[in-house]
Order: C-alpha cells, then structure tokens, then sequence
C-alpha cells in the first residue's frame, strides 16, 4: 500500500472523494477560502470525521503547482477501522483482545516503531485519536517496516470515546505513567486489555489518566529516567504477552 | 561532552594525540600517503588499539579544507572503558554486573537508543568492537539523550576477546538469537550477566553464537517478525531487571 496517491486536490475531487468513502486523513484549505466553499466542504467533513486545517496559500503550492483551487486532501496510507466495527470481530474470532491506544504520540518514527512491535506481539489493533496524532502515511508505513499493512488502525474521535467504548466492551483500562507507584509488571493482564501510551514529553492526558482502571510504571534507576516511547511500550507489551503465555492462552 | 571538537588533522597532531591518550574513534589516511609515514602512523594506531582506513584524498578534503597532509582523526565523543579495568571496579562496589554486549550494531541511532535503555535500566556497561561497530560520536550521544555521558562504554579488539574475559570474570553470556527455542523469559539472569545483542539483518555472528552459555528469542506472532533491535533490546533487559528485582536485588 505504500505506492498510493498521497494527496488530492481540487475542490470537486476532494468532495467526491468523501462521499466515495476514501479514507482521508487530513484536509488543508487556504484561509481565505470563500465562506460558501468552505461551509460546504467543512459540513461534508465533519459528517466524515475528517480533520480540516486552514493554512496559508503559500503552503498548498509546497505541495502541488497543479490548480488546487485552495483544497487539498492526504489520504492516508491504510484503511481505518472503528472500534465498534472492530471489537465484535475480535471476540467472534475468539480472541482475548489486546489493543493499544496512543494518546498524543505525534511523531511519525516513534509511531512506526510502535505499530511494529504490535504487529510482532500479536496485538490486536491499534487505537489513534483524529486529532493530535500522526498521520498514517507512507513514512508511517516505511519505519513500521510494513506492520501496517497486517496491523488495524482505528481511528476515533479521541482517546476519552475510545476508552469508553473499550470500556464498555469488557476492557480492562491500562494507562503508562511514571506519576503512580505500581510496577507494570505487578498488573494483571491476561483478561480483555488495553494499554494507554502517551507521548514522551507529557505522558498521558489528565483526562484519560482518571478513566483507565489502572496506572503503571517501568522502573528507572538511571540519571536521565527517560525511556523512548516505542521501547517503553515494548517493554509493556512483551509483558502482557508473556502473561498470557504463562496462563497458557494463544497469542493470535 | 557533546560540543567536544569532533576531529583532528596532520600527520604530527594526530600522533601526538594518540600518544598523549586522546581518545580516538577511528584514522582516516589518504590512500597515496608515503610509505614510511603510514608505518609510523599504523604502528602506534596498532599499539593503541585504533582502526585505520585508507580513503580517497577527496573524501578528506571533505571532512576539512584545511592542510591535513593526508591525515585526519575522529575524536570519540566519550571516554572509553576497557572491560580489564572496569569489572574488578564493578565487583568491588559491590554491583552484580550486568553488562550489554553489541555484536555488528553500526547503526547510530539504534546504538543510542539502546544505550538510551541501558542507562535507564541500570546496566553497568555496553560492549562494543573496534571493528563492524559505530562510531560513538555527538550524534550518537544526542540519540542517547545523554545516557552516553553515564554508561560506560567498552571499547574491546573484538567481541569473541570479550566474552572470553566476561566468562573468565564470572559472567554468565547469554545471546539474542532466533535460532533457538528457548524463550528469553524461561533464562536466568540473576547471576552476573552479559547480554549479547546482534544486528537487525543478521543477528548475533556464529564464532559468537557458539561462545554464549544460552540462546535466547523473543517470540513472535504476526506476519513481518522483525523486532527493532533497540525494542528488542529493550524487551530482553528489563527482563532482567526484572527477575533481579523479584530476587530482592538492589538494582545498579
């Protein structure tokens, strides 16, 4: 998937692309956008969850010289699931769902190198928020080493409805966090879970701490106590699947 | 250290600083250099244990324009250890070491997120060889985000030499490989303990396969089973932790 198109542009073609169901991971406008046009298109994604930006012409040009008519739209890489699509086929297919949701992981490397090891530890899917999160274009796709092509992504309005959605479902809530005292290894996971990681500078949000079931750390015992991202969440889910192992459950 | 002078140049500035005991990565010498200088210049590199290369003048004039006779060497970004001297140091302050082995790590990157883990994890030192190894240069001590000013780095002639001393100082050497059915969990790493870790592409080399005490693997489930080495690396240390802590140790 990785030779896709990366981007539309045009007006028209944007609007058909919607309503055809290509799945769009961002749309650009010129800030100067006559109001119609933009009511419109800004109406039609909105109905499609489709974040929109409105950025200078200047930025557009970078993109194509070709007439955009101050629209354009990046597809993204992989088709996005939903989690209420999704989590009924998990349990059907008889599996203890494991899914990872990430809670403002911007950068599209650590991202990459995460999905990576979800696809290698048999995780079920993984959980994006539309808004403060990568994009899931080729570059994603490249440094996943391909993970991406195997591995759900589901993309949700932001991470407090997909917890409550999981929530709803039987998961067991896990939030990384170096603000608590339990070790990530004293948490059981061998029922339904999902594990919350969040950015390396912030951690995870306030509001998502307070709705997971449990908070847990990877203990430090160094002077800079500052694990990347994308090996503190393969620490954590080598863990639940050695758990799981150990209770004797096949993984996949 | 991360704004130490990254190279030096002339054929008399770079033997002097060998001989005063600048800690140097690696000497490149024009490919045409007169004879007799390069059997000086070879011989004390041999005596201190640097690696030399022969390289085009060209490539030189890139590195500086300025007059470097044909010679030009990178300074090491850290000072570096040798196992001799740093085990008896760890065995006195009491530590039950733990040590990480690099066998064809070349990648920077890879090299400072894994020296990123160790530091955070309270391993007492990374191995690596003078040859088929990284340069531990500012780029990767900024990947390291500053572990590399912490974690000791060895510098030893090969990694076969190496282990020989791990083992005859009591280690117990245990290598990351797919080539075994042992899972790294199922292993015992509360003695002292060296982690031998290998390249993405081919993994740990068969002279060192054939020295560790056990193999182990890290299980896969999906279609791409290909872990990142840092992840892996990652993965397979806090095991150790791990165990070490479940054993009331007190880690680093």
């Amino acid at each position: 998937m990785t030779d896709r198109e990366q981007y539309i542009f045009g007006t028209r073609a944007v609007m058909e692309a919607m309503e055809s169901g290509r799945v769009i991971d961002k749309i650009l406008i010129k800030s100067d956008l006559s109001s119609d046009m933009r009511k419109e298109l800004t109406e039609m994604a909105r109905n499609h969850h489709i974040p929109m930006q409105r950025v200078p012409v200047e930025r557009l040009n970078r993109i194509t010289r070709k007439n955009h008519q101050g629209v354009v739209a990046y597809l993204a890489a992989v088709d996005y699931w939903s989690l209420e699509n999704l989590i009924p086929q998990l349990y059907e297919s008889g599996a203890n769902p494991f899914i990872v949701v990430l809670d403002g992981v911007t950068d599209v490397r650590n991202f990459g190198a995460i999905a990576r090891t979800c696809e290698c530890a048999g995780v079920n899917a993984i959980v994006i928020p539309e808004k403060n999160s990568v994009c899931v274009n080729a570059d994603a796709v490249k440094t996943s080493a391909g993970a991406l092509n195997y591995l759900p992504v589901c993309r949700e309005k932001n991470v407090v409805s997909a917890i409550t959605t999981l929530k709803a479902n039987g998961f067991r809530v896990i939030g990384s966090s170096d603000r608590t005292e339990m070790l990530f290894t004293d948490c059981d996971y061998t029922d339904p879970v999902a594990l919350v990681l969040g950015s390396e500078d912030k951690g995870i949000s306030t509001d998502v701490m307070k709705m997971c079931d449990s908070l847990v750390k990877i203990p430090e015992f160094g002077e800079i106590n500052s694990l990347n991202v994308s090996v503190a969440g393969g620490i954590m889910i080598y863990e639940v699947v050695k758990q799981r192992l150990n209770d004797n459950q096949i993984v996949n």
